[in-house]
């Protein structure tokens, strides 16, 4: 099963100037800033309680953030559910019968593997699952 | 300041179909169904770890979810975090200069005090503030 919510994940166009609107939205300044360039994203870290706010903006324009952007505007990009198994909970979903982006977990920003469920067999919601590496 | 992502809401044309998908994406099943007559919703609730996923079915075409959904499609509708007092909080985001949609705290879901920040001023999120009642 999937544990808490481990992220939000949030589009936006300029990572400074919502980096401060976020500072005064949740009270407190972001942890950490981190460029993930495979997935051409530059991101920053807050903390909401036990759970994490993520900042995504496209560093080049054929970043899935900057095509989102584009069709939808700024907003809520996808939800990361924290998972102990990162492989079994993709067996177990593509036997429910999601469609699994990347069944092969990739690296992702915050020291996490990570794979998508696809929105389509989720009403509409980008699902990531992310487990800690571990090394 | 804002505490832990208390839950996110997500806008679902068939409630009762979201809640198999949500069962079984999340690995339990809702552990409360609830109408807010006010808001023109039917709601279920799953729990995500410590965090909650609050499933949205608009109950007439009125319902701020039925005109979401006729505009986006399906989706996550909105973010909740969790505050300890909800009108020092409205206090402070309004002096921080974020647009408040209800200045006045309004009974949600879940037996809780609720007031929503407009996305105007979020990046395009629509940021809810819940306090639970005490009676």
């Amino acid at each position: 099963m999937l544990g808490k919510i481990e992220h939000l994940g949030i589009a936006v166009k300029d990572l400074d100037a919502a980096n401060q609107v976020y500072e005064k939205l949740l009270g407190s300044a972001a942890y950490k800033q981190e460029a993930v360039e495979s997935e051409h994203v530059t991101t920053s870290f807050f903390k909401a309680g036990e759970n994490k706010i993520e900042l995504l903006a496209a560093s080049n324009p054929e970043s899935a953030i900057a095509k989102f952007i584009e069709k939808r505007g700024e907003g809520i990009h996808h939800v990361a559910f924290a998972v102990e198994d990162i492989v079994a909970e993709l067996q177990r979903l593509e036997e429910e019968g999601f469609t699994i982006l990347n069944k092969e977990p990739k690296r992702g920003a915050d020291n996490k593997w990570v794979a998508f469920v696809h929105p389509k067999g989720t009403n509409g919601v980008l699902v990531e699952l992310c487990q800690e590496i571990k090394e």
